[in-house]
């Protein structure tokens, strides 16, 4: 099988998940510096998203780093044991549990990103909150939201790279 | 090649197509009956978004039925045309070019969803405007976001099958 480039235990890979975890971290920061955050359902589900982006990304990139240093192949490794452990299962759970794996923190950073920029554009745009209440920190509550969207960019990379390899077996 | 659930041109496909279309629908409808929405930028990009899904859908939805009862084998001219199509672009460009075709709608709905859903929770849960100003139609709100989902979860499903079909070629 041709090597696709970001699946697990490539160069391309980890980078991936580099940018994950420090785009992911930069979110948090900046949420967790907003005054006042936790006023907000949307930034407190951001907050907990990215951090769950950022532990999940560290794993898989001390994974990469594993494979890369000691020359494992971990491309069918990791294949094949989403495949032996998928076969205890019947169908329709081998598919929730590949999905589960990888493409959760995905879609979950996603959902997370859009409803944080929702909130910002609705205090920035609409309703002018920014303008009326100094206090209100926007520009962090923008610039997380910002570091959200990248974060989810390149999780979805990785994502969309693993739903390839499975598929195409 | 199996046959699988929800790809284009079966009846399991027309289902799917025609819950995208009627969820979509329904949240336009929802959206245009509530006053006031275009004060408000996540609704506006909602109706958007979902009028843009409920056409495609409609469009996606015809084809099938052409497909049923003239029991043409869509399955293999869908992917035959996106071969040829694709076979003029460069391999990125193809990329592109088929993740255009389905996903874009599945995303932009998504987004959609989550946004209108962070604006619904805000003015519900945080800053209870729901309750301060009974003339903000919450419930027109909540129920066009619920639509939405709906909506969203039906064409995720065809965006995977689709994705899935290209992927195991």
């Amino acid at each position: 099988m041709r090597e696709l480039a970001g699946s697990p235990g490539t160069w391309s890979g980890l980078s991936l998940r580099v940018g994950q975890l420090v785009f992911a971290a930069a979110s948090v920061c900046a949420t967790a510096s907003a005054l006042g955050f936790a006023a907000y359902t949307a930034f407190c589900y951001l907050i907990a998203s990215m951090g769950l982006q950022a532990l999940w990304s560290l794993g898989l990139a001390c994974l990469d780093c594993y494979a890369l240093k000691f020359k494992k192949d971990l491309h069918s490794a990791v294949l094949v044991s989403l495949f032996v452990v998928g076969d205890w299962f019947p169908q329709p759970l081998k598919w929730i549990y590949f999905i589960e794996t990888n493409q959760v923190t995905a879609i979950l950073s996603f959902a997370a990103s859009c409803s944080a920029a929702g909130v910002v554009v609705l205090f920035d745009r609409d309703i002018y909150a920014c303008r009326r209440d100094p206090q209100l920190p926007c520009g962090r509550f923008e610039l997380a939201t910002a570091c959200a969207f990248l974060s989810w960019a390149f999780s979805a990379t990785s994502a969309l790279v693993m739903f390839w390899l499975l598929a195409s077996l």
